[in-house]
């Protein structure tokens, strides 16, 4: 049987856990975020997303929900046209289909945990009257914009 | 639609979260143990669990597998006649019909995450034949102990 206890290691890694690419580099626009898998068990699959200070995730949605608690640092996230400040601990649930995008303070990593089914539908981009839609709201554009 | 970001509080609680019954007293032997439940999706339930200094959950076994994250504080646990000793962010994985018992050090809580299928098995306890099985390793019997 396998050792049923990974131990953490410093600064946010795991044993027998190796980052992975966030995603490919040019299927979709993103900057500094690393990814590491600790469970696949009950249907779902259990991540560690971690963005470095002044990353982002893509800004994405698709129709499986996302539930996420950060585990380090700080930021912002937008979901579904509204903009969230995050620290540590905080919960995340973002809805289906609806748009978000996670971003790392510009002097702090945002480290999260993110759940999601293992069977799930690859996530959209927006078009561009989705862009225009969100960005009608300025303080959107600015955060779509890193300001 | 409900905020999708529920602020962590100090003390390891949640914004909308209510500190739940580990399980009902009598229905199984514990101590001092507490539970929030934080999310319900994807078929899944991702659970917080606290056990204050010197508490312990019940000693246990089920068909569905838990995934763990411990998040705060210090511990052992004893998983298929195994005992690890845990601090944060460590991760366990119990597989299906494997005993296993989460203690906090006498010292400190040990707050972990828990992630179940929604649908699953109730827990079995052991009989005088598993008790004894697992006994048979001092060590295991001390822990049961609290020693």
């Amino acid at each position: 049987m396998l050792n049923p206890v990974r131990k953490a290691s410093p600064n946010f890694r795991w044993e027998g856990v190796e980052p992975q690419r966030y995603k490919t580099q040019g299927e979709a626009p993103f900057r500094d975020v690393s990814r590491q898998v600790l469970f696949e068990v009950a249907g779902a699959q259990w991540r560690y997303f971690e963005v470095a200070p002044g990353g982002w995730t893509t800004l994405e949605r698709h129709a499986h929900p996302h539930a996420v608690m950060v585990l380090r640092g700080r930021g912002r996230c937008m979901v579904a046209g509204a903009l969230h400040e995050l620290a540590a601990h905080d919960l995340v649930e973002v809805a289906p289909l609806a748009w978000h995008q996670f971003r790392a303070s510009a002097d702090s990593p945002l480290g999260f945990l993110c759940l999601v089914s293992a069977e799930r539908d690859r996530p959209q981009l927006p078009d561009r009257e989705a862009l225009a839609a969100l960005r009608a709201d300025a303080a959107i554009a600015d955060f779509l914009d890193g300001r």
